[in-house]
């Protein structure tokens, strides 16, 4: 069972919670804690075994936390997501093949596209492919049937898969902290509409990408992961695209991973990873 | 303060740590632990701030632990360090410009060399340096003296900074978990005399360091850090060990901050590093 | 085009080489030349634009080569390619998934495994999957099965995506420097039967791939292309070789793409890569 | 000798250049070349053996190169270079130590430094040091100062080597291309005033370093070499900033490296490295 704790900071803690533990006769076999200093957070996450409900667990730690806390108390099941596409495919064979295989710990439950290039790929693996193009419509409405579509499937997690569509702040707050987006952002880092063709014009020896939080603002939530590989002079603008997008299904699925494994907070604008 | 425990792992132990520590009203700033499951070992550190002298809480905390721990309450002192040295000289530069500028907080009282030629460099920056050659010598009779020369600075560690000689067993069993190596392991990692010509000749595309704890053999102590380099065809074996050399002085400084900073604990052969 | 000459070195070679292509009225676009000293090999490969018959262009390029000479001229048409796997299924996605999308530039025309587990995969993309399994069977038996359904295909390309069976000599020899392995090797490079659990006892900071042509010695041909990654002592072995499957996965297939695009020559038992 | 053209490209140039070469029975023991498709630039760096005049050599190449090239012919003489700092002293003590054993194939004759706090060490290896404080200067008496004291040196090469001061237009206009400055830019680039204070509000998980060359925009010039680190949640911005020191002087070191070499072209505002 995975123990996640998000409270305000205050001496003592760790002793009043493992003695919860303790008394409950469950065995710590992972914990790590984080004092997050600027806004006093205390962070915890700790993996015990033994014989517990879940719900005995929860109100017995409730007993001992600061009022100001949020707490998580995770068996295991699995959560369900939903993966949204445009026409590039390396992000979401990356995850199929992981999913398909049993090495991504969650329920797949559908992908939605605004395009249908990855209707047929998606198919072949029995998972419900929703084509929705945003042609001819407002932006509202495009975002209303893409919300409606997710509703219906009530997901814990939305994964912006190089979706290339820019999603309102209406939009994106239906899910704080909940939809992860991964962006080709390079060193320095470029903005605007082609950043591979930036980057090829001034000429920068390292490209990589940033997988993160979708918050208000759909390109500068907290970042959960980041890899960068290293280029040179000989690549045109699309070589390097294709050399970045390695980096960036790696850096998706591996940020994913976390999440999926509780392992990351969100406090303030950045995570805390353990 | 630092605290690091080593003991058997029990249930309850972190909740009885804790408890000593909020009752004698420290503030727990830093905590990481980990249990080692094979040699079912329970590893400990955490920085505490408040009032309190170590040697009360030495007590205190050793009377809550089980038999067999081994305990250190460190407040910070800086620790004695000895380098070894041949005629190579990028691992004693990186180790004296930042122990020179307040970067290494360690307190360097010696540098031996079995050659002369990093003296002049050494005595720029008022550090003794010891030369003692092997010439015309058994092994015995060098090692003799280099232990007598390290002794009289009872020094808590040595680094070899690519000492360049083969130590024997009496030699090193000296100073367990205490002397720091520097090698230049390649991937595939090659033995002998001479392993730059070695990964030349196969032809490898990644070169690397390996810091470690010298225990009885001289090469396959616990590992505390690695890192690696691209490198290609063009690169004779000259040109091989000389990007080698950046790599092996940041790979032996950087281990060198995790000792110092009591980061490092030693498991049967390998390292956990907090 | 691109032309891929190995031959004795001679001063003014590249004088004469581009001699015929400006006689020719070729343009050139892309030109790497390396000389590899200890066997005195002239390695050259050129892309030209213009006009011109491939086997004209051949002729007249040998018309000025020294006699021990290797001489390629290519089209750029699409290379027959086999995969053989046994049950892990990540490098055969990785392969696949680009495939499928474009992105290999090669003809997959076949898998052969000597297990099931990746048959309901394979055949999803229209790709037949031969099971050959090994068992009840010699050696000689099973290697002579795996050649007769290799040869109905006349494969340029062998690709040992996770091939887990050893083959013999007779097998290997049949396609020199024609099959590509891919090999978990660490830092330092652990062999035999569980690398990762070796890896682990040892404590590594770094776990690591290598893809290599295979020639007699399985393990031991030209090294292609190499990459890593950081670990550390809280990965299990079966955490680490997990973290490892995405190296290898990409190593692979960087290896492979690099092998595609002409760009390595073998010279005795190492790689040049352009 | 090294030759250094960048021209026009034009059909058959390699042909041309060769063969001046093989009139003049000089052996090609290195050989690269780019096409600049861009600006229709033809790039080329060769190394050639034999016994020959650099004069006449140069006389013979200018006779077959278009009108609007340009031509180095160097047969290896050390380049002039002036070291300016402030109060940080990591690439200072890289750079020096580099050069005191030989490492770094340059005549460095003089560091300025705008603070005292570099004096001391740079005078122990009997390079002399210019204290030119810009305290109740205007930029323009201060920058009238540098450019005296640089002057005396004429400097092929000037590294601003965590020179913190902002250069004006005038300043660095006096040498293009030949000015290479370190800067702590990250990932997403950070500008301003703490760039390691808006890396840890914002979270990221990697920062690096990018050598160039300093044209009229200080920050902006054509990139030569950049690394990065990994980095996490639990490092304050000063422990960023320690971590950003090994990194920025090896990217520094390396840059100076290949610009030495001549192995960097300026080619508008990216380089080509050979």
């Amino acid at each position: 069972m995975i123990i996640i704790i998000d409270c305000e900071d205050q001496k003592g803690l760790i002793h009043k919670i493992t003695g919860v533990l303790a008394g409950l006769n469950l065995n710590i076999t992972e914990n790590r804690e984080f004092v997050e200093k600027q806004r006093n957070r205390f962070l915890m996450r700790t993996v015990v075994e033994g014989d517990i409900d879940a719900a005995v667990l929860r109100a017995a730690l409730e007993a001992v936390l600061p009022a100001d806390h949020s707490l998580l108390v995770s068996n295991g099941e699995l959560k369900k997501m939903v993966i949204m596409v445009t026409k590039e495919e390396h992000c979401l064979t990356e995850l199929i093949s992981k999913y398909y295989f049993g090495n991504l710990k969650v329920n797949l439950v559908a992908v939605i596209g605004n395009h249908q290039h990855l209707k047929a790929y998606t198919e072949k693996f029995n998972i419900p492919y929703h084509f929705i193009s945003h042609e001819d419509k407002s932006r509202e409405t495009h975002e209303a049937e893409l919300l409606d579509c997710l509703k219906q499937y009530n997901p814990d997690y939305i994964v912006l898969a190089k979706f290339m569509r820019i999603l309102s702040e209406e939009f994106t707050s239906q899910y704080p902290s909940r939809m992860i987006n991964i962006h080709h952002s390079f060193l320095p880092a470029f903005k605007g509409a082609n950043p591979y063709r930036q980057a090829y014009e001034r000429g920068v020896k390292i490209i990589g990408a940033t997988a993160h939080f979708v918050n208000q603002d759909l390109d500068e939530g907290p970042i959960i992961h980041q890899e960068v590989i290293p280029v040179d002079h000989s690549l045109s603008p699309m070589e390097m695209a294709a050399a970045g997008k390695d980096v960036e299904k790696l850096v998706l699925a591996k940020a994913l991973q976390l999440v999926l494994e509780q392992k990351v907070y969100v406090s303030a604008n950045k995570t805390v990873i353990f």
